[in-house]
């Protein structure tokens, strides 16, 4: 009927152990929930010239994120697959210039049974997640992603 | 009447040094002119759990790659500037799965000369790159960006 979640840590660990950027990033999880993934980042190991955060690293955090929540969804309901990032938009609002973090949900059009059911005839699915960044509680960028999950041969 | 354009090494040395995550990631600069910047990096630094580069880590590449050819271009005119990234959108299309590079162009949209103008007249214009992702010759990502120019106060 499905696995118990990954904890903060057990993700935080695999993410460092899968991803060797997000460690050099200092990418922490900071929440985890079938409703949201919550990641942070501070400005050092990501800043730019302007001493703000970099975009790219910006992005990076936020792509993690969204992996991330399908990804423990995915394992809580036990479906085996593998996960990709098809494309995504990113809205830069406001420099970044300290810790932010990043919190995933499902993007407001995504139906997680009918991805789920997808998944399991054609063993290939789409599903879109929102990432909101914040920094102090304002919002200062926004990420849209579309992910494919395809299960395993 | 403007000033000749960074050679890639310097060019090179600049992203390093201000932008510690290029280096982390291996970024190197392969070609400059005011037509194109091409940069390149190896997987390993930038590998993910699937053993191919990390969407966020291909974005960061696409993004400095952009990002570098409006500062030559801007630099070679002479004209004292504040680049940021406004927004982007990227195509993950292909895994990545060795050295890619990451070449990037002026938008077709993209009218530098009103660019230019806007700039001078207002102190801040918009304008678009976009860059196509290459591993062996092929394509396997492209990115679109907008970024915004603020003449110095």
């Amino acid at each position: 009927m499905g696995e118990a979640l990954l904890s903060s840590g057990e993700l935080e660990q695999y993410l460092h152990r899968q991803i060797p950027l997000a460690e050099l990033m200092g990418v922490r999880v900071l929440g985890v929930s079938l409703a949201a993934v919550t990641l942070c980042a501070p400005l050092e190991p990501n800043i730019n010239h302007h001493e703000t955060v970099f975009g790219g690293a910006a992005t990076s955090v936020a792509l993690l994120a969204g992996w991330s929540l399908l990804y423990l969804r995915l394992q809580a309901a036990d479906i085996a697959h593998r996960l990709v990032i098809q494309r995504h938009s990113m809205e830069h609002e406001r420099p970044i210039t300290a810790t932010f973090l990043a919190r995933a949900q499902l993007s407001p059009q995504a139906e997680w049974p009918q991805f789920a059911a997808m998944l399991a005839r054609r063993a290939k699915a789409r599903i879109g997640v929102s990432v909101r960044l914040e920094q102090s509680g304002e919002r200062v960028a926004a990420l849209l992603g579309e992910f494919v999950a395809l299960a395993p041969r």
